[in-house]
């Protein structure tokens, strides 16, 4: 199948910036191999939504094989890259090895816990499928555990949810679980009120949202707060346990804890050896290459580099599928015998969504904020969703979830076993019960109603 | 909340039966608590589509709780029943327990494998939301490994499904593997021709859907052959190992092996003490009580009930939800002190998808095959699904689905790993090679090409 003279370009990674490169690269005369370890590409900026029960995994995320499945000469793989040989211009993969002409490393970002590794089995990040579905499966856990302890003994620890990372995974996460317990679970218990959970946004900088300006800081506060989430800003957390963070010293109780806080680069971008920041991703050239390898391109959250005034490009997906497509420019003019030309990242705007009605925007000069502003970013978001299906069935999900609020993905699955993750003292007192044999010390609604 | 004067009935299990009863229940001046390991009603008659990519789980499975919102007098609570207290009328919780006036056993049944336990793992059942993800996870995971197989290699040995089980679950699993096979795969992949998938549905019985009329067990054979799957009937399964099984004693090799051959009912019918069938189906009365408890009802497929021509009841939907308003009829019987009535199962027909515009019907005398059987199955599924939304979006998803033969939900994730399921030699290689280091002598592209 494939033309052994043609250029061999192998790409890592099948997120926003390998998955443009990969569409564009397919148009030249070249032969394309898509390396991922998922099968599927994952729509980021709606992952909240499968974290908060209102979309499935299968609205945001598509095989990448169905993507490119026209592109004749793209090949996608399932497989892990575990190094790079530069010299040999080999990719090196678990189980095989696949040799290039040209290599696009676009293997993003994950979170960080700023050496807290410990803390990411309490405080789960959200990054993947599989992140948003543990995220969904806390949270709802969390309800139910309180509305079992409340019916067997009457009573029950207050609902806490903490949020760390003031950024627009914490602020979209934080707005929307504020309207989960405000209003999607409303007549869904009877011993418990979920209208009175605590949606707490920690952030240790002086302001949430803080690529924003000023303004659209100060509105999305106020947004968040009208949501009913408390806002804490120069708030470090310094301790993730079971049931509880410390803010400072400051000891507050947590049902679920969620990290929105750190990035850390893919570890493929040192495997380059080739410079990185402090979060490991890539110095790159103007030409998003690495130093001394015209061949190896590194795009999207991998790859650092300033902006004409000097402020790093955000990690975010514009920045990303234009590296793609550039990049694809910059071999088709090596192959032109032409010359490169530096990159340049275009900035049409940025938004950032709160949650019901509520997001900022802004676009050069003009700021908007509310509905207008959520509305732009709704179009926006479901305009560049992977999909014709997609987008339609991610639109009429939204009217009936706007017109209803009702979040149709309440579920819980994976393992039913109830480990100590919604961390409270009822659910560890839960988990212990849980443990113990049945016997005639468990306790029994008629004693405690009596 | 709980009114004490009220007769107190806990309902176990939220499937067709447990849940059929708290709607009919819910009318009358009682206090209800539905117990369930889950927190959501799975649609089952839809859980093929889930296992085979065509639906996501929110589509067919929904909160217990929302479901019975509006219902004040019921509450939901998540819990694992271990056992009963029949003499003290209490329900025994992993955790607590519950006292009641009216027990209501729905807890239903899972898949067995006639003694041979170990085969699980190699072949998974169709039962809950985990199982279809695990079976999709298998399936879609047979192709992306033959895929890399041959891209690397250049060869792949033969993909091949088998599906123990000639019942309605191996008949629509075996028919929707042979549509995606032949039809939403297509253009995919470049290495491997999935067309080429060979589709194997064994039945130790002398024919498939045996509890159909013969007309209509033939033809169930007819379109199963034209959608692509070989049918092998007299052929008992005698063993299940990595990669193959046993059919008597010839080996058939199996990328992956599906089980939908025999069905034993939950533990719980054990726990009542009461006389149960081989099966562990609890043989009920004619009021569905048990004998010696006029107050426990048993439901559903735990339940073990004659026709009147002396044939078992089967293990349906219409059965369970007859048998759930027939214990709220005869409970407000008890409470106005009328006579109970004898239980009778009112049979409106049968019917059972292949596939693609492929099924069978059976309304009393009238036999009906092919795209009419398809279409009454179809809108009588989804008038019977759960939820307004749910009904718009699954037939919007099989419009799209039927048009375009897209498969929308194959995601591939769980854990990144690649266990030994796909089980063919190929698979086991892979796994082996996954597990090597990666050197000088893990396949190389080029090397192999050249």
């Amino acid at each position: 199948m494939s033309d052994t003279t043609r250029p061999r370009i192998v790409i890592v990674g099948g997120g926003f910036g390998g998955l443009e490169a990969a569409k564009s690269l397919a148009r030249l005369p070249v032969e394309i191999t898509l390396l991922d370890r998922k099968n599927h590409h994952t729509f980021q900026p709606l992952l909240y939504q499968v974290a908060t029960a209102g979309l499935s995994p299968a609205e945001i995320a598509a095989p990448i094989r169905e993507i490119l499945a026209k592109r004749e000469n793209v090949e996608v793989l399932l497989g892990e890259v575990v190094g790079f040989d530069l010299a040999q211009r080999v990719v090196k993969v678990r189980g095989f090895e696949l040799p290039y002409d040209y290599l696009v490393v676009a293997a993003g970002a994950t979170h960080a816990y700023f050496g807290h590794d410990e803390w990411e089995p309490l405080a789960p990040g959200l990054k993947t499928v599989e992140d948003a579905l543990e995220i969904r499966r806390r949270v709802l856990l969390a309800y139910e555990l309180a509305e079992r302890e409340a019916a067997v003994t009457g009573h029950h620890p207050p609902l806490s949810f903490v949020v760390v990372g003031g950024g627009p995974t914490g602020v979209e996460l934080a707005g929307t679980l504020a309207e989960i317990a405000r209003k999607s679970l409303a007549e869904n218990f009877r011993n418990i009120d979920p209208a009175k959970t605590r949606i707490l946004l920690v952030e240790a900088g002086p302001d949430v949202l803080n690529a924003y300006p000023p303004d659209l800081r100060r509105s999305a506060v106020e947004q968040l707060q009208h949501l009913g989430v408390e806002v804490r800003a120069n708030a470090a957390v310094t301790d993730v346990r079971s049931g509880e963070v410390l803010i400072g010293k400051e000891v507050v109780p947590a049902s679920v804890v969620l990290w929105a806080a750190g990035v850390s680069a893919s570890p493929l971008g040192r495997a380059l050896r080739a410079p990185v920041d402090r979060a490991g991703r890539v110095l790159v050239e103007a030409d998003l290459t690495i130093p001394g390898h015209r061949e190896v391109f590194v795009i999207g959250d991998l790859a650092s580099l300033m902006h004409a005034d000097g402020t790093l490009l955000p990690g975010v997906a514009p920045v990303a599928m234009q590296q793609g497509r550039y990049v694809a420019r910059q071999i088709a003019a090596d192959m032109a015998k032409e010359p490169r030309k530096n990159f340049h990242y275009v900035d049409k705007g940025s938004l950032a969504t709160i949650g019901r009605a509520a997001a900022v925007a802004q676009f050069g000069k003009l700021h908007i904020s509310g509905f207008i502003a959520w509305l732009s970013w709704l179009f926006i978001h479901i305009f560049f969703l992977i999909g014709f299906r997609n987008r339609i069935a991610v639109m009429l999900q939204w009217a009936w979830s706007y017109l209803t609020y009702q979040r149709s993905a309440r579920l819980i699955t994976g393992e039913s076993s109830v480990p100590a993750v919604t961390s409270m003292e009822y659910a560890e007192r839960a988990a212990k019960a849980l443990d113990s044999e049945v016997s005639r010390d468990v306790p029994q609604r008629e004693k405690l109603a009596g």
